[in-house]
């Protein structure tokens, strides 16, 4: 795969941040090249109260606005929001064909959303839903959803919980500045999330160890299904 | 990856037979395409006597006869053989220099081995052999061995133990009777593994379905590197 | 365990027509030996309507004739049909007691069912249904389902997901036959899962070769209980 | 950690009976050193009707009585019951919240619940429910659920289900005699596990063996968490 | 598998008293019904010198002698040793070929060894030349070792290290006394490995309880070959 | 454990420098509460020779002088090489008693060195002699070893390969510059591992962000033993 080919991307984020987090430059680099990004948030971040802050009523449409001033940075076209609660996101029939019809409809070159081997139920709930999608977008069935699409490429990334396995690196020197901006505008977490600059500074210097570059991010290919080598 | 891109294929096979049986297919597809093709054999395969002809006394060379006229029919350019015995094979310094020399020297842009999850402990050991070895070549240092060198692919194939999972299939449809052909070869071990050809019918049918094709080969990435993606 | 000494076998499959390919002709070698033979689709297999005859109203019907043509072939005594939807099968209190429920009236010597390591949730859910019925079945409790009874043999099939450890093998060599014949009653399915009686010759052969027949079927150990040796 | 330096133990059990089985001995030992404990039932253990008893009306009502004999055993200071019947334990956001909002509000030193390797799924489930609620509450959010409170010591304990890898033992040989009179407390669930005083009492010595002792009971550690050594 | 018709049991120990601890009650309860065991030592034990008796010149002549009246005890027929260092036990040929030879030789019903899911380093190795002899002993090749023989059970036992997933159980209650006698005999070992005769208890009770009974001993399947069911 | 109660540490390093990238913080940390640090180098590193530089006769010493600069910035007392060959570490009776004797004699209270989570060999084999060194010290055998020490801390590092799972984080803000200065004596190694500072800068801002401070190193505990918990 090369980047250059990448026209189109969807990435699945569990929560409002998680895709600046987890691939901010990825997504930079990509939309630099022409490539256009769809953000969705499988839930509304809304359990994402700063404890200091507690008289926060808005707390939905305030991290949707942050989302959305992130995404200006990084170049993200499009932002969809599944409007479940945090920490009640489920694997069901809703989920599971909504992600189908948008892959279907979409038909992304790449898709990024969260790996299972990670701490948090709602990260390893995404991931379930969009590796079945995937796997069901492809299948000649269900055509209430949309004509069969393989995705080609489904990887997952490091938010917050790191990967001892990883399959690729993207170089994005030129694009850790552009993901520290991004992660800025999340104003609201920055309390909770204290030192989530520092973090995404780090794994960008251990991950660009890897290829020999300055700041890279990496990813897990989690694909249920084996590429054919033409 | 695109096949039309491998110049280059070393495949490092703990016994002969196994480059046949593992990726015959392979072999053939790439050889069609002008790629040269390699096989070290890292035993002689010495103690596959068939018990019915227990007055063999020349087995080694019987089966690197065997080997070449399976190389004829592959299109494999070369046979290097390593001259360990059959359940003797180890991890030394003296295989993983060798293996490193000659990856530095034939810069292949795909080797194929030995996956661990094996129940032959010959194949176990040559598979930490070439991932050591893969990983090592592209290091900055051991300078009589060569100059630095990272190759890019390193798979694992499917020799009697069947993967779970994996990571690439190749199209075999029409290569599989010259797979046939090339097992029929090595008449030493017919009655050793006996049925073999229905393996090696069985699993291409079992591979190719996964993607909607007659005849695969099918494929793990043991790669101890992330791959950049650029 | 004998083949002889299995009176009574309850498959468990997640949709109509895994049953075929994961153990028909292991159920047709029983059914031929006098063995009574249940199979219970825990979903209707609505989904699976193929997308060039996207016009099927009645899929529900249309597979579960298919199933009943499938079954006289083979020798299926009794199928139920559990009627969840495909992609909708949870682990709930309502599953887990009928699956205990029919365990304890029916008091199967063996029970097959889908193994853990799938791609397909469904696959997975019944999976965990089933290895928790078999052990609640069993324990002096929850007298309104029947008397205690402990299956001794519960094994897991491969349906289209190939296990890398199997335990037991069955010579299906004089059954495949019914098999194929069994399968081509699945119509409705045949566009959608191309190329699965190639899937399932190729499969019988990997078996078979692993006993030195032509053809067989692989199953998995999937009781949560060890057995006594007596 | 220091057994003197336990001053609030929490212990989620699933079903009224695992708390004395899985760390009958080392409650009676914090509670001899003047350590609260607090116990609480993730469900009513309602299915727990021996099947000789079938007539058995009132078990929930039986089972809290006995864990209240148990408890008085041990020195078990409070009880509390979530209500949920047995099998039906689910991992969701009122689940989840409960148990924030106790550890939060109870400030617990250490709490055992059970490991996720597990045949039963009621101990599987709540193993999630506290493995995630003890990240939850050291979190700076959730406000409503009280202030953010981080969990230093996260135990598992062996309930039946033997534990091949543990990280901590503690010496039981004076307490054994209370767990054995606490679980004869448990006069319901006698017929139903068998032989349970049985393998209490070959586990403490297997436990005891680790350490050179005569009794012991051994844990995992299971904190999602790494413990910052200061 | 039926008790009755184990004739004969090879059992392979890494160091002498492994054989009682791991399955003295199964091989007391195999020779009480008239199977031949034999028990082969694949060290000396020569390390095994508890430091307060340090003058200990004669230390593997002592094992043997304290193995002789153990065997007497259990009804073992006859007893090989290896002759190698504790802690010095290699996976090579000369060990792989022993193994081999000796099975193809006596032709046992059962095998029993070391499992790899252990502590000690010479239990791992032994478990690896084991497993591989099976193997190799079954295949039709290397003639000068004897006929291929194929061994139909191959299980591992529990010394010291417990296992959490166990296959097989045998009912020892009747065969505890003999076993504790037994380990009685290896008085050098006494201080070595203090509270052996609690441990061999315990896990004899927490054995029991998985079938019912006081006392037993499990096993795990350690075949790297699936069963024919016939 | 506290730092505080660490009076002696022994690393077990296989190459020269691995001391510092995995845990040179912590090292400067607990020499500066008055530690005694001890190093031991598996191998001379002997291998590691930058090929712009292959001129270099003299590799082992260089790099043994170096060791010695970075061990003056960081508080380390002894150094001690064990003088194997790289890529030749092997786990035998003589690396497993030096191991035991050593650690016997200083009685350390703790002992880092290489998790066996890592690609490269040397690491993992270093790993194996350790984990049972550890184990074999504590029993009561070999007394021309030294006498019976248990160690209770044993925790690996993470050098260049990340852990997934960690269970120790030492704070190191105050000391990262000491562990720069001291990668920065390694001199040979620059052009061979380019980018290790970043590397170390970037693993340090990951860790901290798990305990809310700036700079930390993460531990594995790799210790055979379960701890008593007194």
């Amino acid at each position: 795969m090369k980047l250059k080919k990448i026209k189109k991307l969807i990435v699945f984020a569990a929560h409002p941040d998680d895709e600046t987090i987890g691939c901010g430059g990825t997504i930079k680099k990509l939309s630099q090249n022409g490539c256009e990004v769809i953000v969705v948030f499988a839930t509304t971040g809304n359990t994402g109260i700063d404890q200091s802050r507690s008289y926060e009523k808005n707390i939905k449409n305030i991290r949707l606005k942050e989302a959305n001033s992130a995404a200006k940075i990084l170049g993200i076209k499009k932002i969809i929001s599944w409007k479940n609660s945090s920490q009640e996101l489920q694997y069901n029939i809703k989920s599971l064909h909504s992600a189908i019809k948008l892959i279907r409809k979409e038909k992304p070159d790449l898709i990024i959303s969260h790996s299972n081997i990670d701490k948090h139920n709602d990260h390893i709930v995404l991931n379930k839903i969009i590796t079945q999608a995937c796997l069901k977008a492809g299948e000649n069935l269900l055509p209430s959803l949309g004509s069969t699409y393989r995705v080609k490429n489904v990887w997952a990334f490091e938010v917050v919980n790191i990967l001892s396995n990883i399959d690729y690196v993207v170089d994005i020197s030129d694009q850790l500045k552009f993901k520290i901006d991004a992660i800025n505008k999340y104003k609201s977490q920055h309390k909770i999330v204290k030192g989530v600059k520092n973090f995404i500074e780090g794994i960008s210097l251990v991950r660009g160890y890897e290829i020999g570059t300055k700041n890279a991010e990496a990813f897990l290919d989690i694909s249920l299904q084996p590429k054919e080598v033409l």
